[in-house]
This record gives structure tokens, sequence and C-alpha cells, in this order.
């Protein structure tokens, strides 16, 4: 078993070198060993629509000299024909006898696998490492599970929470470390996710491959610099006038744009996570209805000491303390001279 | 030189056995290497009033057993008699060739010690870990250097940087285990310091030797629970009426209660070390006159997502972030579920 936790963990760090380039294909790695036990190959799931980790691993080798041997992968593989084959069935065809697995396949079309093998005669671990096994690709599980993207929040504030003055002004309260950080958290996800107001305010670029704006009124003006790389998806409750000049912006319509409309046109697009980068109404929305798969909290060590000066969550009203939503810490960071605490929902 | 770190790593550990109980003198702990370089001897300041840590190792010792050895000490020893006889005058006595300093005493009373060692033909190293010896001594350096007590701010908050609801609710925001944390934090300074609006929102207890309120119009109830214990003294603009009653209660009166006015009252009472429990308000006027040491930062994993929830920090109206005020970050604590942060000022 211990011998098993070291391959799990060259798995997870295969399979994160795939980060953000799987959707909506889970992050997976693999490990072979022959007969004797030793690593005879290795293989990642290295993008959508190429070949399986299992698959990726094997398939570097000659037909024979897996025979006897252990396949380790983080995720149970698959039983089923998409833009590939099932891994089940060359990992049968290649004569391991045994398979070792992190997590189990949630997904209804991919899962079957480990019966498969098992029916084979291939004897099958199960369960290890299986809680990072689990995170690594929380991801892909909350898509499975809750049929809808995984939801980011990121907030940048002072130690008395504020994310700006009263009149708007945030530039800046992070220092550029952490702001690069941030930016690299960014590419993890699908896509990116702010408001008219923001954009307004700020008039940030967000360089990202996807980007989605809530604007309800059409207010931005679309010569604005987020405009200028990405797919653009504008939530909208006013129908775009005149033509739409602009082939990277897609418009959606809605009588009302509720976080739940957006959830689900997102994920029909196949949108599978969303990093919210915006104000504490666009945070706030989120918590209050919670959509909240995980929080980065960046603390700058700043005081503004002015109530006044906006919060990063708001959208409720509490009377109580016990009312407040509660998270947990997953993570503490330090990117000094600031700090990254990161909660996920209890 | 390494030889030394190491022990004066043992003298920081000896001397903070003391913490709590020194005021106003330093802590400092002390170890006596024979001429050969084995320790002989080690001591503490233990408790104001009480022979200093030099006066400690080497009184344990026989007469001639240090000649020809070294002293290793965080403080630059004393040149001064004081309720004991200097202790720069016990290391020339003892025969010691060498005296190994972390700090400079910068008490101009005491200070010398270095001086006189000099010229006895006694080696003097000095510096060795001098930043964490100096760190050691923030309170007695921050006395000695700026003439008033040493201020610390001590808040728990949400995510969202608040201290209770808009209706005054904030039972609890932090867990127990973080909460007993802050309890023993207390114990490490002379005296804690809160508001009447604390006292009249929670009628907390808050155990200590010594409570400062600061109730302008007088109007806490006596009967409330923190002036159940310890010695208490009350900063009032109103001339209280009739006799005290209460032989642990001093009234401390001035036209008006400034921030200045309280620490010259308290350092004269020489209270040296302030740590400030109370509302945003409190907090915030120290921060916005400048009159800050330590920030501690309790964060609990809850978002209040209420901006008409009340901040940490109040005081200050700013139009840039810029203008924020700015601490470092010296610590960050996991105190599962929650978090402590620790700041000083820039």
């Amino acid at each position: 078993m211990d011998n098993y936790s070291k391959y799990m963990r060259t798995c997870f760090k295969l399979a994160r070198k795939a980060e953000g380039k799987t959707s909506p294909n889970p992050l997976v790695g693999c490990v072979v060993l022959d007969k004797f036990g030793n690593k005879i190959s290795e293989g990642y799931h290295r993008k959508y629509g190429e070949n399986h980790a299992e698959r990726d691993a094997l398939l570097k080798l000659d037909k024979d000299v897996a025979i006897g041997g252990t396949l380790i992968v983080n995720l149970e593989p698959c039983n089923h024909h998409g833009k590939t084959p099932p891994c089940s069935d060359l990992i049968i065809e290649r004569g391991l006898k045994r398979v070792v697995i992190s997590s189990i396949d949630t997904n209804p079309v991919a899962s079957g696998g480990i019966k498969k093998l098992e029916n084979a005669g291939i004897e099958v671990i199960q369960g290890v490492l299986e809680e990072e096994g689990n995170e690594l690709n929380e991801v892909f599980f909350t898509n499975i599970n809750k049929k809808r993207p995984f939801i980011v929040l990121k907030t940048a504030t002072t130690i008395d929470g504020k994310i700006s003055t009263k009149t708007g002004d945030s530039k800046w309260i992070t220092s550029d470390r952490a702001r690069k950080y941030a930016r690299k958290l960014r590419t993890k996800y699908d896509a990116i996710l702010t408001s008219s107001s923001t954009v307004l305010a700020d008039n940030p670029e967000m360089k990202h491959k996807t980007k989605i704006i809530i604007d309800r009124y059409l207010k931005c003006d679309l010569s604005a610099q987020i405009f200028k790389n990405g797919k653009i998806y504008i939530f909208t409750e006013k129908t775009p006038s005149g033509v739409n000049e602009y082939p990277n912006i897609e418009f959606i319509y809605n009588n009302e744009i509720t976080i739940d409309f957006i959830l689900e046109e997102l994920f029909k697009r196949k949108i599978m996570s969303v990093f919210v980068e915006a104000g504490g109404k666009l945070l706030g929305s989120f918590v209050k209805e919670g959509y909240v798969d995980k929080i980065y909290h960046f603390i700058a060590p700043k005081i503004t000491n002015d109530n006044s000066a906006k919060s990063a969550f708001d959208g409720d009203t509490i009377s109580l303390i016990s009312q407040a939503k509660g998270f947990k810490l997953v993570d503490m960071k330090k990117l000094y001279p600031d700090v990254l605490l990161t909660y996920k929902p209890l």
C-alpha cells in the first residue's frame, strides 16, 4: 500500500501538468510497473480529445512488457467509447494483473471500468490517497455531481476586509506578487466571470481564453480592454440593438439574469469551471445562493480604517453572527507581503 | 559564533519563562560556560524586583568556577544600582573573560555595561541573533525609545472583516480554540484596554490583573462583569459623583480623553504594554493616530455577506487605497478552524 501511495503521488503530479487543458475531462495521470514492480512507463491525459492517461502510458510500451504488471491511475479507468476506445479494454489486452485507483469515476457515462477489470480477473485496489485524488478532480466531480460549473470566488482585501474605497479606488490592494499569483490561478479554470461594474470601474484587461460579463443593461463600452481578447459571453437583460460586429462576443439574453440561468447556460457550453473576480455584490450573490466551491482570499497588510469603504461580500442582511455562512480553511500561503487563504464549503 | 547562537537561543527561552512578570523590566536569560566551553549555569530574570539574569546564573556557582569563562546574555548587562547592584560588576568580580550579547540596552539609566566590561579587559561580542533579541524585548525597547506603553490591537473577524452584525451580535466569530489562544496572549501584556461600548454590548469578564476602560460619560454599570476582578482604571470626561466604593477602581478624569492622555497616564503608572480588545471605533482611533505596535488578527471561516455589519477598524475616510495604513505581516498561525495573522508597523 505504501509503495502505491508513492506512485499515486506521481500520478497526481503527471495529471496536474495538464491543468486548465482537459476540461470537460478530468485530470488523470498513470504509472505502469512491470511484474517485478519496476516502473516501466508513465503517462497523462494531456488535453481534451487526446489519449487518456492509461492509453498514453501503455502505448509507449511494447505489447508484452506489461504482462503481469501493475497499473496505477488516479481515476477509475473508463469503460466507454468516447473520443478514444475504453481504457479498461486496453488494460485487459495488455495483460496487467493489478490496477490501483485513487478516485472512483462517478460519471455514469464512463463508469463501470472496475467491474469490467475484475470480471477479466484483474485485481483492483481502490481508494489509495482517495481524498487527494478527489481534490485533484474537484472540478470534474462537481460537474458530474451537481451538473453545473465549479465556482471559484476570488477576492483581495485589506486587513479590514475592504476591496476599494467608497469612491471605488482599488489600485492596488495587494502586491504585484499576489496579483501575479492570482493571474496564474485564473488559468486553471475554464473561464473568468465579472460584472459590468468591475469593467466600468477598473477597465481591467483580465487576459483569459473565455470571459463572462454580466451586463444587465449593456452599460459596457465594447471598446473596453476586457473585450480585446478571448471569447466573450455577455449576459444581458436588454436585447442588443443592431448587428453584433464582434465575432468574439456572444450575447446571452434573458428576461432576468439569475445565477441559476448563468450557470445553466455556461454548463451547456461546456464551461466547467468559473473564476469569479468581481466586487462585493456579485461575489455576495454567489455566497447568498450557496454557489461556492472555493474561495481564494488574498489579504494585504493594510487597513483602510474606513467603514464606508467597500466590503468583499455583500447581499445579505443578518442580525446574528450565527447566520453567517460557514466555510472551512483548506490552505494558507504566505505571498509576502500578502497572504492567501483558501476556503471550501463546509 | 554558531555555538553562541545556540546558547543565545537558550537565553531567549529562559527569558520567555517570565513573560508578563518582569514589567517594566526587560526579559533576560543568561547562560554561563566555564573556560573549557562547558555550560555550567543558567538563569533568568524571574520577576520585577528579583535578581537580573546574570546574577541569577552566577550566584548559583562557587566563586571561582567561572574564571576564564564566557557569559551569554540576551541584553547588555546593566551598569546601575537599581533594586540590585550592577551586573557588570559581578561579571568582572567573577573573572569571566568573555561576554556575548544579543541586544544593546538603550535605556540611558542602565546602559554602559559593555564599556565597563571592556575597560576591565573582558572581550565583548555583541549582536548575536540581534533581531530576535530585539523582538523578544519589543515592549521594553518601545517603552525606552517611545516613552509610552507598547500597544497591541486584537481583533477577531469574519472573512469579510466584520466583528459583529449591524445589531451588535458578535457571539461568536471565532472558535473556542482561538478565543482560548487570545486569552493566553492577553496574559503577556500588563493590561487590557476596552471601551464602554464593548462592556455595554457584550458584558465580558475579560479576566486580567489590570483593566482599562474608556467610559467618557460613565455609562457602565459598575456591577458589570468586567469590574469584578483586577485593578481597574476608568478614563472619563465626567466627574464621578459620590464616593468611590470600589477599592479596585480608579477614575482618571480629564476634560478630553485622548489616546495621548491615556498613554501618558498609563506610562506614569508603569503600565508598559496594553492589549486593546474593542470594537472598530476604538481600534480605529489607535490606527488613525499611529499608535500601533502589533496587531493580532484572528479570522474565522465565515462570511456575513452583509456590508452593514460592523468592520474591525473605523475612524478614517479615505478616497484612495494608497491612503490605507500599511503594516507588515510577521506571523501566520493556523488555529483550526480559524487563522491568526500577526502584523507590525512598517
